[in-house]
């Protein structure tokens, strides 16, 4: 074989996702971008907050040499100093700057956790609907992936995940608010979750870490407030990133941290400075660094997702859609009438609408609707939305 | 085990490396950064160029909402289009955008790469002395890494790399300029090197790639140049990266550049875009990205890097060291006195010089002294490099 046959077989298998990916291409050509309804990237359309423009110049204009040269492999010092100091108020557990560790992102951040965790066929559990790159990131560094179901309001099913923790049990993943389902887990369903963790632990003498992916931290309606983690089990590691927050995805930029009193924090900060090296990520990007270290709590105005929300969550309602409200993120994860979610996605593209399959969350029987988009691409995507329900009324 | 096995051994076997680290944090500690000269570390001293500072600005300036979004996974398309038609003259040879994608740094573009082509088993064939991290980035893609010695004056040996190649080599991994011996490969070398690969390509029924890592290769002294890979093999790879040219290794952006007549390059070009998504880097930093595409062929004034070889060389030479003079590249990699070259070294440290023993890159019985450092810490330092040379005559 020329390429890898893994990989191969990854292209092989998401070819209708890139089908799918090239009939929203064929179809922005044929009919116009703006004609097309596009919900199936979680791009951010908000621009950037006018903070983090002001700070980018600031450091611009400011920096002198060696400001782009290599730093530590956690990050610089100041940085991981701010982002402490953030994160002890944020999770309620006093950091350090030694606690953290900048990355490319939260997909960064999770390749270089696992590549410090996993051993050969540890197994890694995973809660879906999902984020489908988790099972690449786990099978990136030899580990199983390992899914269990969520509840039918897609909150945390504790006995499935109890269920499945066994002697290769090496950590269970969670990403709340979620992707897909916009859904956010309860303190109570988390501190349950460290308990059964803990217990577990024990029960099997090794440690069991929770792992949280939480880049929508920040992006949560109605005054709601995501629980830390931290509070709920102290083998914990966060990763996240700015992404979301700053809407700047494509600068990849973020961080992992452990906590604090993690019985085995210095090997794992010091294993995770080895990996994020040897990945070759090196260090997180420099001038970035600088940027994000002055805008810890900074996010672009979530008032206007909650709006977007709201205003898809009528319509949708209008035409016949089935979902809970979600309280975070910006997607939508509505039932579809037939069970073959693909074929449902077909249909809305015949009405320019471009949406993804649940299937490829594992999560089928669903759309995944991203709402990061203009108003008047919901509002005028709705009668198509609309239509295609009736067909199947 | 808490953390994964195989990082811990990575950990421990590096120890002493760590150890030396140690012992020049303390004694930069005890006696004052600047009284300690510090060769140990490839982290160019000059700052960038006028022109990557204006530029940034530039962009910074005028750059609209949606610059730090998602692009397209092998990058800004016309950035792609900037570092292709700059390749083309570089390597000869008629490149497109759709030839390149965008990385963090040389080291993510050899993991995106490596991930792409490497199936569990297949070996990368890689001269010695080396760039030891590659070991590590074979290894994270299931490969096995294989070395063959170089010549006595570090130029490519042929015969070494035929008697290496079997049923299970996949690529041969060079770097020229070489770190850490700053040694560039002839063209007829690389020719030589293209034809027995094409030769073994066709007696083994499958394609042997020829990987080149260049991030050194505007790095050269006396009017040389590095010849191109791309004329001499069309199953060839380029990495390399923008850290040296500009000073700005902590910003982590490169490229890697499939040859245009590759065989498989479209699956490789697909594949790489799949790999670079799931290792977690997404894409290479956006604006990073928009930077560098309007300074292709820039480079720090490499007239500087010269006269600091010279002032090494000429002072080295003075004090009984042995060495070929290096026409690349910012390191000199002088024979030790006696085969412990761990033992040369912690000598120096005596003198408060901070080398890097040979073995780290399996050069064993050299030191590898990298002169991207202050003429002063050069001047300053060759009275201590020749007492402990003395100690061994």
């Amino acid at each position: 074989m020329t390429i890898a046959q893994k990989v191969r077989t990854v292209m092989e298998k998401s070819s209708w996702i890139r089908k799918m990916f090239e009939e929203g291409a064929r179809l922005k050509a044929q009919h116009g971008a703006k004609n097309v309804f596009d919900f199936s990237l979680g791009n951010p359309n908000l621009p950037p907050p006018d903070e983090f423009g002001n700070a980018l110049l600031d450091i611009v204009s400011t920096c002198g040499p060696g400001s782009h040269c290599y730093m530590p492999q956690p990050g610089h010092p100041q940085v991981c100093e701010s982002v402490a100091a953030y994160l002890s108020e944020e999770q309620g557990v006093a950091m350090e700057a030694a606690d953290v560790l900048m990355t490319c992102g939260a997909a960064g951040a999770l390749n270089v956790i696992l590549k410090a965790l996993l051993d050969p066929g540890d197994e890694v559990i995973v809660p879906t609907p999902c984020f489908v790159e988790y099972r690449f990131y786990v099978d990136n560094h030899g580990g199983e992936f390992r899914t269990v179901p969520s509840k039918e309001d897609f909150s945390l099913d504790l006995e499935a995940i109890e269920a499945a923790i066994n002697a290769k049990t090496k950590a269970v993943l969670i990403n709340s608010p979620n992707n897909p389902t916009g859904q956010v887990y309860s303190e109570e369903s988390l501190a349950a979750l460290g308990d059964l963790l803990a217990a577990k632990s024990r029960e099997l003498d090794r440690v069991i870490y929770l792992l949280s992916d939480e880049p929508y931290r920040k992006i949560v309606f109605d005054g709601q407030k995501v629980p830390s983690i931290f509070k709920a089990y102290d083998q914990s590691i966060v990763a996240t990133s700015y992404s979301k927050d700053l809407s700047i995805p494509g600068e990849r930029i973020g961080f992992t941290a452990v906590h604090p009193s993690a019985t085995y924090k210095e090997e794992i900060m010091a294993a995770m400075a080895l990996t994020i090296r040897i990945l070759g990520f090196v260090n997180a990007p420099s001038l970035m660094q600088r940027v994000v270290a002055d805008l810890q709590g900074l996010s672009v105005d979530i008032d206007i997702y909650q709006r977007k929300r709201d205003l898809l969550c009528n319509g949708l309602t209008d035409a016949g859609y089935e979902f809970d409200v979600p309280p975070g993120a910006f997607y939508l994860f509505p039932k579809t009438p037939i069970e073959d979610d693909v074929a449902f996605v077909q249909e809305l593209q015949k009405e320019l609408i471009l949406t993804v399959p649940g299937s490829g969350f594992l999560g089928p029987g669903h759309i995944r609707i991203a709402y990061c988009v203009d108003d008047d691409t919901i509002v005028n995507a709705l009668p198509g939305f609309k239509r295609v329900m009736q067909r199947f009324k």
